[in-house]
């Protein structure tokens, strides 16, 4: 390859990736405001100035840009909770459920692409997309476990159940704590419905905490 | 009301309770064999020979017809639960997280239907229909609480929180385990993507035993 050769690659390599973050950005504000289920790929070119066939030369499907942001979102994620459990040098359960439920309670955009993610993102991108993604999981996974291995002395099962519980509790209950203003109005106006309204960050951190203490207590 | 308009009422609320029964039957149907996302208004028509404009007059919306397919679900297995539950006198954590675990996986439409039900049906039918819906899913709530206090001692919170766990990762688990022959190939073929192959039943069963125990320690 010559040097011409090599830069003009170099600089179309760039160009893409300028157009890929572009994307994703746009996908995280519309998504941010509105909530995921209500964000199409139409709204995703228009917010990002490109036509939607442009728009599929980067990714597959609507669905491939919300994988790649909860992709992005484990990375995230998982690097805020490892450096908030890494100032412990021992912890009780209650204080890893703690970080646990208020690391993932402050991220409601990736709490509802948890949920989203094996239920219909997965299932509408191609097989590589998905190894991609679970590969970026499975690090992040390794890692958190880790943390939970050093404080807790959890085996890898355990701490992989661990992780699959804070994980689809987190997502189950964000869908369930914002059901829309008028299913919200709903609970709030029948009595009997109090059970329906559902807040995640204490619901999380008292699931995490049994869950642990019992994981540390052994099965009998 | 003369008698023969009291018949004529009973008569028109019999043949009503008929259709709308038939109409449940062949959703029920029709999910068993394909799985629920990929069963349209159309199809279950088709199913029950009728037009859909004469389907729409007995169910607002397909998530309609789903979502009492779930207040169903919630019925059948909580009276299986608690009767497996009552054969009991006492019993460990290990065996009441047991009969959860068993009485779950053994209903995979409705594992289906509790991933569903927050994130789908529940948006796209009336309030009127997501109150009933609550009431039943409550009180079948009550009923497997009685059985968590008799047993293990819960607290009615215990009981909730024990109940949103089973449930949310009965369904959440059911979804990953259930990937499609594409990806199930794509887990069995990578070795590095061995933990996204997922058995319901067994990390369900370790998931509630830990919980129960840990609840029953008391959170520190």
């Amino acid at each position: 390859m010559t040097d011409q050769a090599a830069f003009q690659r170099a600089r179309s390599a760039q160009a893409k990736q300028a157009r890929e973050t572009a994307i994703l950005d746009a996908a995280r504000d519309l998504a941010g405001r509105r909530g995921i289920r209500e964000v199409t790929l139409t709204d995703i070119a228009a917010e990002v100035g490109m036509h939607k066939s442009a728009l599929l030369r980067y990714f597959e499907t609507r669905e491939q840009i919300f994988l790649d942001l909860t992709a992005e979102g484990w990375r995230e994620w998982s690097a805020a909770l490892c450096a908030d459990l890494a100032q412990h040098e021992q912890a009780a359960p209650a204080v890893v459920a703690d970080a646990f439920a208020a690391t993932l309670s402050a991220r409601p955009m990736f709490c509802d692409l948890l949920a989203q993610a094996p239920l219909n993102l997965e299932r509408n991108v191609s097989t590589e997309a998905v190894r991609a993604f679970k590969l970026v999981t499975l690090e992040e996974v390794a890692r958190i476990g880790g943390e939970l291995h050093r404080l807790l002395d959890l085996t890898e099962a355990q701490a992989v159940d661990t992780l699959a519980t804070a994980t689809s509790m987190a997502g189950a209950l964000w869908q369930m704590a914002t059901p829309g203003p008028l299913l919200r109005q709903l609970y709030t106006s029948d009595p009997r419905l109090g059970h329906a309204l559902v807040e995640v960050e204490p619901r999380l951190r008292r699931v995490l905490t049994a869950l642990l203490i019992g994981l540390r207590a052994g099965t009998p």
